[in-house]
């Protein structure tokens, strides 16, 4: 497995800052590369090409969410806390990681048809979770019987998505994590029993 | 004034076609021409270079969002009744246009912070009088005086993308408009007295 190799996460690390930093089309292979500290030609031993390199930075980083997101489902047991779990989680990794941000919010906005079927396939894991947190709720009957599941998950994910980018165009110059309740409390109200 | 100029509506409409049928750093200026059915150097002089051509396209677009939702603010005095009709105004605009749904949904969301803080700009008219819609709702009493202005704005603008982006993707398989009931009633449960 190419993840196990010992330069895989360096560079994945470094495409982040790179990306970030150029944005998508000005982050060369040979910036990259750079940024990571290794030979231009490393990369392609691991990477086929630099959309190769983007999509494998979203894989790896809707990780991070996913594996977190699992634990908060596995160690709770109530849906409506689970999904104050899930608001607080997404923003805590976000405000952690600044450069992560403004590649998931910026740069993986890419129109590029392809590319973005692959990042939606990505991102599906991570709103099933969001789904299964929904279901089990409308079942236990703390969620309305009368929603719409994936609308339901559309606002959610939409809600958590502009506010994580509206606080990246303002250059993070506020605490995105203090958002967390009051977003957490609009979005129960809307879909609570 | 350009825009009055005969051609200019012209490029407009056909710059929409053109980015949303070649994606925006595809959409050369010749294919604009190619599609308006004016010679390349035309486009020159009512546009400095294509980017001016996609924040022209955005402002002209914007602005019927922006005047038709003046008309719903002026005719209707119940601010519950200006979101619900909001929201099915935002879907049967994009319902009705289905290449500007794909240049708003996607060849918009250019990573490019100038042209993105260019975007915002247009915007923002457009989400204060949503705001306006918010703040006389608390005052009338219809909306509860908890609510943060702003984040209910992200909530609710939020959620429109996401449901709108999501219909682009699933290439317009099912009827937007149908959805609009569900996601008033979702987002009123969630700001409501």
């Amino acid at each position: 497995m190419k993840r196990e190799k010992p330069k895989y996460k360096q560079i994945i690390d470094a495409a982040v800052i790179a990306i970030a930093d150029n944005g998508y089309h000005q982050a060369q292979v040979s910036k990259i590369a750079k940024q990571a500290g290794v030979a231009d030609g490393t990369i392609y031993l691991y990477f086929k090409n630099k959309e190769d390199i983007l999509i494998s930075v979203f894989e790896e980083k809707m990780a991070v969410f996913i594996e977190s997101l699992n634990n908060i489902i596995i160690e709770n047991t109530d849906p409506t806390e689970k999904l104050r779990l899930m608001i607080q989680n997404h923003f805590e990794v976000l405000s952690n990681d600044t450069y992560l941000s403004r590649v998931t919010q910026l740069e993986l906005r890419q129109s590029n048809r392809d590319l973005r079927l692959k990042i939606n396939a990505i991102l599906k894991v991570y709103l099933d979770q969001l789904d299964a947190i929904l279901k089990e709720g409308v079942e236990s009957g703390a969620f309305s019987k009368d929603i719409d599941l994936r609308l339901a998950r559309q606002v959610i994910f939409g809600t958590i998505d502009e506010v994580t980018t509206s606080w990246v165009m303002k250059d993070h110059k506020f605490d995105l994590t203090l958002q967390a309740p009051k977003v957490f409390q609009l979005l129960l109200n809307g879909i609570k029993a």
